[in-house]
């Protein structure tokens, strides 16, 4: 029986990475993978974020999004202090598996400054030549 | 005059990185900014890309999607040998800069599998306890 806590087969050759019907993570040298993170609804890109092999299982066994916080060294699952949790609608994987896709439902922001998207700022061109700014 | 070989200002402290109207990107220990790449259109997640400093200022200068290959440890354009362009419509930072979400206008396939986008597979939970499971 397939749990959180059962390992993940290591990756195999390109062909299978690409084709197979495995899941089988390539975790950089953190032991980490990135997941994207859209609203279900909207499309909305919400946030960016890393799971290791742990969070990830907990994440596909539970249906709740678990990530790894490289600052805090730390498994938490998304909303577990705010309450503005994720719960995943859809998980995708990308064809070398070392990027995740969730869509998720989510409660309240998705930002810890209180915005709905961490992406709460476009890139503009300066005028005249001048630097990049932020608008909001 | 600001060009795409303009070195950004280094980033500052949080409230101006999370507040401020300078980009400021927080470039990793090998220099990179993660890219999530979406299709303007149907805001369907294309492909994660990295971006270094050139890169990015590129992107920004003229529009187009430029990238840092970590396999080819060099620059590309998207598209300048498969004729798959990326044309950026909307370029957004997030939060702390360590994160950039473009929206682009993708010609033919983003994924060099030939597949739309990259996240061409759905992760599935196993049925009656079973491993997970790629579906196309």
């Amino acid at each position: 029986m397939w749990t959180s806590s059962t390992p993940f087969a290591p990756p195999a050759g390109r062909a299978d990475l690409e084709s197979g019907r495995a899941l089988t993570p390539r975790f950089d040298a953190n032991g980490l993978v990135t997941a994207v993170v859209t609203d279900h609804a909207t499309g909305e890109v919400l946030m960016l974020a890393h799971m290791n092999a742990e969070a990830l299982a907990r994440s596909i066994a539970t249906g709740d999004a678990w990530y790894w916080s490289r600052s805090r060294a730390s498994l938490w699952r998304k909303g577990e202090t705010s309450g503005h949790t994720q719960k995943i609608v859809e998980m995708r994987v990308d064809c070398d598996q070392d990027a995740i896709w969730i869509k998720v439902e989510q409660v309240g922001p998705a930002c810890h400054t209180g915005a709905r998207s961490c992406f709460y700022r476009r890139v503009v061109a300066g005028p005249n030549g001048q630097a990049p700014r932020l608008e909001r």
